[in-house]
């Protein structure tokens, strides 16, 4: 018997960004996909995954797309993504937001433990640095395979945002965010570049403030033109960029919101911090010389994440 | 100065259909993309195509992705893709829609031959062949440059079913569709094939007529089980695959909804035939010899498209 | 500890179709590559290997390429592909080339049983249906893991000559070829079509003939071009497909040589066979149904192949 | 009729380094490819052109690639790469180089005016800096639209031998080379980085500088290994780099050997640094701060260049 199998994905919950998720793993080949959601939407995700399948013959990929409201289903996944969660609603107290999705991520890491046990963890549920931590303590997984996203994706907007402002092609653009995931990341200009070149030598200071400051609400500005819903298909690409670094054990320098013993000073919360993800997961956390500005500004960040956590019941 | 230039898509529509479109498009660097949605839309839209932008860095992709309401933004498009209409909704007549997405056809029309004289015009909306046939009325572009989609997408639906049934990759199957999209279309069974393999050798005669009949079906199967919306990712696939080979220059063989005008012994009318396509968008209608049951199917498929062109105010 | 691992190919030859191999292999991120070449050879090999590897931050791929002579370096392979072999020189008998890469298909044998035994062993060498069965005998590895390749290459020159007399693109052509490779190679132009129509409808049967017939020669017309060398592009190329095919468990439905227990009414020997490639290697031998002509020109093939197959040592 | 066409690249010399860049430009359908050596060679040409088209069906691209010896068949190139002339043999001095290869550039950038007097050029031949020079001056083309690559490969050498230090990803590590090619390059380290870490602050000096020095002997480190023959696959691989920007208008951030005119200094040489490619071949000449060291550096880089542009008769 030959020892080669096809990888597996699991994505939990068949929202927009899930759905888009598991659209962008099959596409690439990277694995086959399961697309997890409740039994009360089992027939709409059954039909997006279908819909996904049958673009298959015309964009030229083989994976299989599976949706399913059964856990068996995702036996043996080499990675599980948490899309799943509820959203704030208007008039909805942010301790609910947390309580109710905490609900959800203990549910989902006892089912990823008990089918997956050897499955990595890739979390998207907001807030993310608290929902990873609930998924890391319930799965009872080791450290380096629960992992937040919010660094690639809050890179990418900064990124996209660079790109237009000095009318450059956004692959010579690269771009560094630490800490928590909204109003307090910290994106750091000083490790960002233009082909290479410091960002700060390119754009004013003026400029680069605000393209930092539309950066830190990058989520708002889609939410408010949406109207009626939030940010898809850049969320969706940065967990596929993830997801991909781990399958191919590519160690790749990506930011994870990971979870920290003690780096950057810190004791026993999931921080963005840079780190290298490889066929382990997190493989490392990169320790980087902060400024007295830019450590101040990761702790007001690390603060706001343990606020978060202290709402956990 | 070199005449080198980026290439330009409008996707008219910014639904589902219509941005997944957009996506893929910019995703293989293929054009820069203009998503176009009513005034009502325009935010949306804008949230949409800004959504899929801040994708761009982590899929590596350069490609602009802009969202509007405003024809002027279309100015110049070496392509531009149809998608925008309504649904039939419950109650709803099939005259009321014919009519209704009339309307829009001929504003878009009139809009793309405004901005966009030498564009090429691909045609999404239902009831497709008639839409067609409006847009290449009132657009007065010569009938190579108004094309329809329904064949590719019927027969990557076609292909996934037998790729299921027989447990091979999608990449070696080939389907064969011909007429009107939906109940009447034509699944050419004896020029479909499994690695070259005619699929009757392969496949009993109820299990392959039951794939036929699901795939006629196919749109229905993915409406009933989302419950609320219809099909958008391989549709917009399909989309994609004709702009890339009209883009490229490919000379593609693929069906497409092509105006005939003796082809297959049909006068005046937009039909489903297996056509070349190519820069100057169908370099040819391919008349193949069809078995007498065959030619009935598809005299059927034509009186059913003949009878929705009636309807046409 | 997650399961995850990268996947490792080995390609036996450094000449120009093996490194051709190994660069499209790494090119897709399939596997890490380790090209193997005798220790004259060795560094060559190494500078190959390098300058290949120099071309991935340009490219975008991540994965090792290793240049060298010592088969250690090839431990635990899951596929190893064996280009290795002299060509036939002006002077040296047919018996003198069948002895010489008997030995050397011997040694590749023995030592890939020995350091990576639960590999799949993909054949490129000429002769090649005997060389493919020589690596069977000394591998002892089961029938499934041994996999000749010629028809992949065969047929892929057939579609490009097809392309080129319809002016269509390759993406619709498909092609079958049957039985040995060379001059008694056997193309079933009836399995063959363009965008799913048979060939024969659309291209006269004279021109059909001298096709067939330039595809028969088709390795001998780019010797002759190039005057001192052979093919290496395309062949490479037809490798890779079939390594993707296993290493990605596609099951894809692709000629190969294959060793047959009775499958058409042969016995004992490997020839080339539609087949289904998975992750087991040959997955399925296709049995289909031949005409007389068809099964007298494949039996003439076998006839070949058992002629050299004699004048192993 | 529709303004769509196909793009051309001409590439002049049938090497190693022309072959394969003819390959990979196909293989990515940037273009059709004309591939064109001088009438001796013109039956290996057309070979290395048929093989390489016969692996499109495998590979799954639509692209002509031609061999010819025949200017007239470049006539309209969009772009034309020049990787023509001799390799410095032993005995042979440095000023018969220079002649030698001037003579084929000005009969190279000649043809080219006369037949693609549009297009863009960018030359690969050594001693590169002098033969962009000559093309310059023989085709009459102004600046921006005559390129030489060096800091492409150059950089891509340096990125490679950085990510294997730090056994990261090649996609995340960045460098920046400046000047000359060969041993007056001057890779920037200061600009380089991993995942947007300077070099500096994971890499000891020492290291860093031994990597420095390396790559300043790169294409001597694979002309040793080889004995026989110098690097194709990562010279090919940059053109290509350089040829998609340009074809699609991408506004890369790339290192090119450009005309300067009072840029860094200099004035009337063609000189690595850093630029903006477009659809106009160079759109911008970036001007970087240089501290002290690296400006006397770059100095040394273009005194080199003046001495072999001396010898040009």
């Amino acid at each position: 018997m030959s020892t080669l199998k096809r990888k597996k994905v699991s994505v939990i919950g068949g929202g927009f960004t899930g759905a888009t998720t598991a659209f962008l793993l099959a596409q690439k080949e990277l694995a086959d996909v399961v697309l997890v959601d409740i039994p009360q939407m089992e027939n709409p995700t059954k039909g997006k995954a279908l819909d996904m399948l049958e673009a298959s013959p015309v964009q030229g990929f083989d994976a299989s797309i599976t949706g399913t409201s059964n856990y068996e289903d995702t036996k043996d996944s080499d990675i599980v993504v948490i899309t799943a969660g509820i959203a704030r609603k208007p008039g909805m107290s942010r301790d609910d937001l947390v309580q109710t999705n905490q609900k959800i991520m203990k549910s989902v890491a006892q089912e990823t433990a008990k089918y997956s046990p050897n499955a990595l963890i890739l979390v998207l549920t907001n807030p993310v640095d608290a929902m990873t931590y609930t998924v890391f303590k319930e799965s009872g997984f080791p450290k380096n395979r629960v992992i937040g996203q919010s660094g690639v994706l809050d890179s990418a907007r900064f990124r996209t945002f660079i790109a237009q402002e000095l009318n450059l092609s956004v692959k010579d653009i690269t771009g560094f965010v630490l800490g928590g995931h909204g109003d307090d990341m910290v994106p750091l200009v000083r490790y960002s570049y233009a082909g290479g070149i410091p960002l700060e030598t390119l754009i004013s200071k003026d400029r680069l403030e605000a393209i930092v400051e539309r950066t830190r609400k990058g989520g708002g500005e889609i939410v408010n033109l949406l109207g009626n819903g939030s940010a898809y298909y850049a969320p969706a690409a940065s967990l596929v960029e993830m997801v991909e670094a781990i399958l191919k054990d590519q160690r790749r320098v990506l930011p994870s919101i990971a979870y920290l013993e003690g780096e950057y000073g810190y004791e026993g919360i999931y921080l963005g911090v840079p780190t290298i993800l490889g066929a382990n997961g997190i493989e490392k956390v990169i320790e980087l010389e902060l400024s007295a500005d830019e450590k101040a500004a990761l702790d007001k960040s690390a603060e706001a994440v343990r606020s978060v956590m202290a709402v956990l019941a």
